[in-house]
């Protein structure tokens, strides 16, 4: 059987009001032979930096071709632009607010030609623009009749890690439902396989290869899955006992 | 490729239980090449205004013949009937509780002859009668078999707006996750174009189109994308500042 | 049109991370053809018994060959296996913690060979092996080669209700979304209409076939969709009136 096109889902609607279900209506009313997947509805209302942690989480590992819809919007109703991405094989569609150009650093833009949506209620783009505009990608229509390419997407930054010598300074920017602390300091800010000191809030903390190397209770710094230093206590919830966003995260090199 | 059809969850179930993941396993198991799809399982328990709510924001949005599986359900067990509702060409299926006639005014209704499910467990007919009646409408199966016509389906009343000369009087009715404030009245209260007043709970609100017409952190009154009377504050949360439902919600047409 | 495979997903991921999404781009990736279903991504983090729960809950429902994705993982990076259970006309797919055969009594039970997934992430076995493992199964896959037949699965045990004479002891050991309490006394320890009399925390509770039987805010036991004792109050919430997990269940037989 042949593959179908996949539209995936992110927002901060919710689901119980049913904003989230009408996207779901006008996708399949409008690309009935695609694949609704959702990855959430459950970023924190207007948090574009949860939005951001979650696509660069679930996004990468996706077919080439998929849509992602992606709709966090306190900007709605207003002026803002609406932006078609496309990074590698993947296409992302939602407003010009800095989230898109947040996950993908170097992407292809678009403007959505608002006035072919021109019925668009002004609180509600992610139904009336942007899931029409994803369900059309996935129709494969060509985009040109609809959206012209920009250069000057809204940027977004996410606090940086700086360096001083074999210092790496970093904060936590993000929190995950397990507690985990996620910095913002990558893995190849440090060479492999270098010998480091990893200190939080000023208070070392153990770095390992995995929590499963320290006892349970005990907090471990690693690096994770998403490419970036962690601290978590083991089969706890770090940001209970340490803190959450904002802490000042280091790492020192020492060998 | 042909387009499958397509069933909708909606329930107060949530997820962790299971509850939701054996109707989609009957789902898929009876109706194997419909799609499903969640509108929502985080309706709050037993809470019918709620479920109208997400009903009428998401379920207009789907295409013809999609099947709407609604199961909010507190009098489960007891002698109420199972109910099929046509209305455009959409079906929906649940309890009759007033939940599908309060989204639907003018339903063809009719009743499941419960006995055709002789095994249905006591307490839950979501699984064992209402998912088995949906599967088989998404089958395209004639209900005259399983189902009668009936003209006296339960009426559940959300409380109507009341008009004296230029006033309409009504109130908060639900609040959405952003914390917006939606009331009872209705766009087509008001002439289209009219100059109007707005006050919540005796208080005087900004009218305006859309809440970027206002600074962030101001309230503002709005036609929402329901077609019914919202109060937000923009970036901000209108519950938190104003309060919730039940609120006196007053639009004065004075030109 | 012919039916296509299923594989549901069971996590204490949530969604908000993206982590359940990136199990879904896996799956949709490696097996394109598949249908994914969401059991719920909100089990407890770490806890086994709701997942337990959950999936004997929603599982029991679906056709012949679904795939059941399985991640609630406190030991993921440590030595612990992976698991592929072959139950019936099932398949489950998750870590060896307990879970698995917590559903399922009798499993036939493989290991999977961790060094075919060589790039495994430390920290995110669901993605790396367990998403790819589902999707090799759902494709057809003979699992020979790279899961080894073991008799030895880690067992988790539920607490067990015991009997003297005509007196069964058990325990609350879950607490459903509505309030209402599950415990581990099954249906079949009491022969079939029997007379009998139900306690919970040493008081004593009616007994009926569902809760319609008793009047709103009354408590009732009665036996429940998972053929165990459970006890609610009509229309509210006995976790709130009466108290939680680990509460002592008696039921006595008397005629």
């Amino acid at each position: 059987m042949e593959s179908q096109p996949v539209i995936t889902l992110t927002t901060d609607f919710g689901t119980a009001d049913g904003f989230a279900g009408a996207l779901k209506g006008v996708l399949s009313r409008l690309a009935p032979t695609a694949r609704l997947v959702d990855i959430t509805h459950e970023i924190p209302p207007y948090d574009r930096t949860a939005a951001i942690f979650a696509l660069r989480t679930a996004t990468p590992h996706f077919a080439p071709n998929t849509v992602h819809l992606v709709v966090i919007d306190p900007g709605v109703g207003s002026s803002r632009r609406g932006l078609i991405v496309r990074a590698g094989e993947f296409w992302f569609v939602g407003p010009d607010n800095g989230i898109l150009t947040g996950v993908l650093p170097q992407p292809e833009c678009y403007a959505i030609r608002m006035d072919r949506f021109l019925s668009a209620a002004p609180t509600f783009h992610g139904r009336d623009v942007f899931a029409p505009a994803a369900a059309a990608l996935a129709r494969g229509e060509p985009l040109q009749e609809w959206a012209e390419r920009i250069s000057d997407p809204v940027r977004y930054a996410l606090p940086l890690a700086s360096r001083i010598g074999n210092l790496v300074r970093g904060e936590v920017v993000h929190v995950d439902r397990f507690g985990n602390l996620i910095s913002n300091i990558p893995r190849k800010a440090v060479e492999e396989g270098a010998q480091v000191a990893v200190s939080i809030d000023g208070k070392p903390v153990k770095f390992a290869r995995t929590f499963s190397d320290v006892e349970p209770g005990e907090a471990v710094a690693y690096w994770g899955s998403a490419g970036l230093l962690e601290i978590a206590v083991r089969e706890g919830d770090a940001r209970a006992r340490i803190g959450g966003k904002g802490l000042p995260v280091e790492v020192l090199r020492y060998a």
